[in-house]
């Protein structure tokens, strides 16, 4: 089992990037975004008000730009040519400046150079002068499409890992059901699920296994405060609400296996589902599968929310509805194309979407499973497996 | 004990800034940043690919606009006078023109608007115009130096929210502390610890505590991969090491209290520390009390760093130096100003600091301690209480 991307995977990335940059009139590419940087060099790292960047130039020669305090960690990790660093941000000289001696470094201090964004972005305290600015002599073009529409189609290794998230994923999810009863907090649920499944995966897959994300070792499973009424508020915050015999619990759980995740969450009840429970369920899960069935390559996007919202005018739902039908997945915790009416992207073999239309009713609870699925020649794979229907999310109580 | 910024607080901050737009030229003002809509509105959410924003007009009206999915959670949290929302992003009409409808609501259509930029950022897959071409008849300047300056300055509430968090960060770390011990994973001793702090820390503060934080709902406490060598990283990611006797380990503990943390890292030591660590170590106390003895109201940040760097030259350590001495922090895990030798801005009371110097080793390990202090009128508050002496970090192995 290979817990990671290969080498020659980022090689071919950064190759197929090149052709792309070069039919698209660029010498080369400049990227800031952590997760573009993630995406060519395999460097992960905790972004900051310190600027980094990732540079590759036509000849196929790279370099990252990181503060000091991420020189060797970026010598360790990153696959790139060179790392350079500047001491700090502030600091007496900018960042932005070092970045240029950077890029002049690698022959294109007046090249067409294809970015993801004409500077570092507002984090934290950050500020700085555009790339364009520093960079007075390159011609400076936003190629933010061409990465994006890269890292929408998956490969087999990326799938690999989404689908190993998923088992952990599983698990976590499976112990968060089992620990619900009436009068425990949402917190205790979802700490003691998310730290058992944790330790169960790093023991199962060994020293190969690397997270990866900053902000998951492993895997995790809770409410995010969509407990009872709450439920009915799609991203309500936890506030460590206690769980009562009759709630709806809305879950969420994931697991990161080299920075990949998926989306798994279930709509549960705590005792017998009443009878409006069991009704708006059962909307939910049919509108699901219309989601599911609708999926597949060579249409747009935004045919499988119509089929969706088509579901909910002619069952008079209208008024329950909040949100598009899913988004992509891969490394981030939405990404783009969107199962939205509005997006009229194609859906392509190898995207990988969460299908969760959701059915929120004020005063009641909300309804929502989301399911990662791989986008096949023949329609969908589901990645994700934990079972969907009422019987085996109603929690004995 | 109050757990929450109070609402007269929060009404406060909505006059001062209406009063220094006015001194500025400005006629209200529009923020994008979250942590600038809850700065204002008390309404913490999970950022998306979906835009909001703030609206503040020059009689005091203020305004949300949010996805559709949020509205009912903004209509019960936020301190504003109108809600409104758009159905999703992309749709089938940019969230970008629904923000130009409000705008006009409020009679700002053709105002000078001060923003904290022109437009949303790259969140996840988002894509959209700048808030000047979806408001031409308006003036829109960016007042990000006046929300910030605001921001830099803390009130009696807000520091004591920070000092209650971190009587939980000590815990959590006493606990990390404790499940130390040669043989176990970082995230076997950070999970538990982090676990059972979280429910001590619920069940003492009780149904009033609102941790208002996406990311952390309660107390934590970690290692982010800095152990034995690798913590010479300092911004490590996690890999889920595992400790053995004679290891360096580096920490990080926090607790969100209304969406207030602190900061607070130790160096530790497993087994008896050996001569080069007990060297190091004492160093790197010696430069963390240079600093803190000179934090005090009317000087630049950058003397802060400055005395710093001094003892680095004077003790030829320069080889170890990986970053400036500290940052602001409230409400982010990172804030301006820095305490870096490039900030000249000037230290105010109410300011809250990290002070973190740390000396990295290549091959030993790297030695940090972080504390979280207030500026007052004599110099500082120490806001962390935890030992910061070598004897009480060395643990038992």
């Amino acid at each position: 089992m290979q817990l990671r991307i290969s080498e020659a995977e980022y090689a071919r990335r950064r190759k197929d990037l090149l052709n792309q940059l070069a039919q698209n009139g660029q010498d080369g590419v400049l990227l800031f975004g952590t997760n573009n940087m993630f995406y060519l060099s395999a460097f992960a790292m905790i972004p900051t008000e310190r600027p980094m960047a990732y540079v590759l130039n036509g000849s196929g020669r790279s370099a990252l730009l990181v503060p000091r305090l991420e020189q060797e960690h970026a010598e360790e990790n990153a696959l790139v040519d060179i790392v350079r660093s500047y001491p700090e941000y502030p600091g007496e000289r900018h960042p932005m400046q070092f970045l240029a001696d950077l890029v002049k470094e690698l022959g294109m201090g007046s090249a067409r150079i294809g970015v993801d964004g004409d500077g570092y972005g507002a984090i934290y305290g950050y500020r700085g002068p555009r790339l364009s600015d520093a960079l007075p002599e390159a011609k400076v073009t936003s190629v933010r499409d061409i990465i994006e529409d890269m890292q929408m189609v998956n490969s087999p290794e990326e799938i690999a890992l989404v689908r190993e998230s998923t088992r952990w994923a599983n698990l976590a999810h499976r112990l968060l059901q089992d620990y619900c009863r009436d009068g425990v907090t949402e917190n205790e649920v979802s700490s003691r699920a998310s730290y058992e499944a944790t330790q169960t995966m790093i023991k199962t897959l060994g020293k190969d296994y690397r997270p990866l994300s900053s902000g998951r070792a492993g895997a995790s499973a809770g409410f995010r405060g969509q407990i009872g009424k709450a439920s009915a508020l799609p991203h309500a915050i936890t506030s460590n609400a206690v769980m009562r015999r009759g709630d709806v619990l809305v879950t969420g759980a994931g697991a990161s296996v080299w920075g990949y995740s998926c989306e798994l969450e279930r709509t549960m009840i705590l005792g017998e589902p009443n009878r409006d429970q069991a009704q708006y369920f059962q909307h939910m899960l049919n509108v699901q599968n219309i989601a599911l069935e609708a999926i597949r390559p060579g249409i747009p996007c935004a045919d499988v929310d119509k089929a969706v919202l088509r579901y909910f005018e002619a069952n008079n739902l209208q008024s329950t509805w909040r949100h598009h039908t899913g988004h992509a997945k891969s490394t981030q915790v939405h990404e783009a194309p969107f199962l939205d009416r509005g997006d009229q992207r194609i859906i392509k073999v190898g995207m990988i979407f969460t299908v969760e239309p959701g059915i929120y009713v004020n005063g009641l609870g909300g309804f929502r499973h989301s399911d990662t699925v791989a986008v096949t020649e023949g329609g969908i794979e589901m990645l994700t497996f934990y079972p969907r229907d009422l019987e085996s999310l109603s929690i004995p109580a």
